[in-house]
């Protein structure tokens, strides 16, 4: 037993399943937390636990919101005929503030990726798809990762939705390949949603 | 207000205090606790609060503790005789991990630093001068870091001890192993041949 106490051993363990934080980091967020005065540690414990029980998923879009249609879906001027479809709730705000785009989105929560065992299934495929049959739809946009996963996805919802005889169009490739959306700056946003490719 | 949700957003702000997190890091981490079950989410709350409630400094040696005196301090197998002063409890760890050091610690809290206003009179320095006054102590190994603040606190530690008569030393500077000289900074080398120790 290296550490001398058994509980910041386990607090350093549970940080160290964040992503991106790494055996080091853990332990620097650990000793931090452990000098913080305890209305600052009460503060951030009540944060957590608000996030997982204020935060719901829109029944709609699929987006995180602690209101039940979110405010994107239920503000009157977004226009509902244009659906974005994203993987991750990150992907909305990361076009949101772009002020560019006055449409609605549809969150996948993710892509198929056979290997991690993630198959259609278990993304909101279907409710996509009956968000479109319902009507009013006139174009998709999806706007998935430039990665093979994304890629093969966004064939994947494209060929699902052509029979309903509405326009499809990808985001352009003006991401750089291997980068996730999230990161992308405003202006290549912009640029990808300017240049929307038919499929 | 671009985010959604509030609660949201306050989670991720908390997570920006934390030491070397940026916003972007601070995103994923919120979406990861977000899609972490409540089960999981319980166990990091949890571990956060058992930190702050369990853990004490070592009345001896100002090591974080569970226990108090703490399990190095009160091992009748550790030498009493030689204490080695570092910063921060992190550092105790560093050390134990080399199997190599039979003595006790003492813990400053920090050195002096007079832009950000720490002065000695905000570290455990007073607590180590009697700790060696009280008697029973051959040698102090000052082991800081090797940085302007920490070769300042060595020299003022030092000079604060040796009325006393007990060895003072301090852990070499020289070049880490593994490196390369041509890759080691200008500093490093000087020291590193000013350290030099006949073979």
């Amino acid at each position: 037993m290296l550490y001398t106490s058994e509980s910041l051993e386990n607090l350093i363990e549970e940080l160290t399943k964040f992503p991106g934080i790494g055996r080091k980091t853990a332990q620097r967020i650990a000793m931090f937390i452990l000098k913080q005065p305890k209305e600052e540690v009460e503060k951030l414990v009540k944060a957590i636990i608000d996030v997982k029980e204020k935060i719901k998923y829109c029944s709609i879009c699929f987006n995180i919101t602690e209101t039940d249609p979110c405010p994107i879906c239920s503000n009157p001027k977004r226009d509902k005929s244009t659906i974005c479809v994203v993987e991750e709730p990150m992907d909305v705000l990361a076009i949101e503030k772009t002020n560019e785009y006055s449409g609605v989105y549809h969150v996948l929560g993710g892509v198929i990726n056979p290997l991690e065992g993630i198959g259609p299934e278990d993304l909101k495929i279907k409710e996509l798809i009956s968000r479109i049959s319902a009507g009013g739809v006139n174009e998709v946009i999806i706007a998935l990762n430039p990665s093979v996963e994304g890629e093969t996805t966004s064939m994947y919802v494209a060929n699902l939705i052509k029979p309903f005889g509405v326009k499809v169009s990808r985001i352009a490739r003006g991401l750089p390949i291997g980068t996730a959306l999230e990161y992308a700056d405003t202006a290549t946003i912009v640029r990808a949603i300017e240049n929307r490719t038919t499929l």
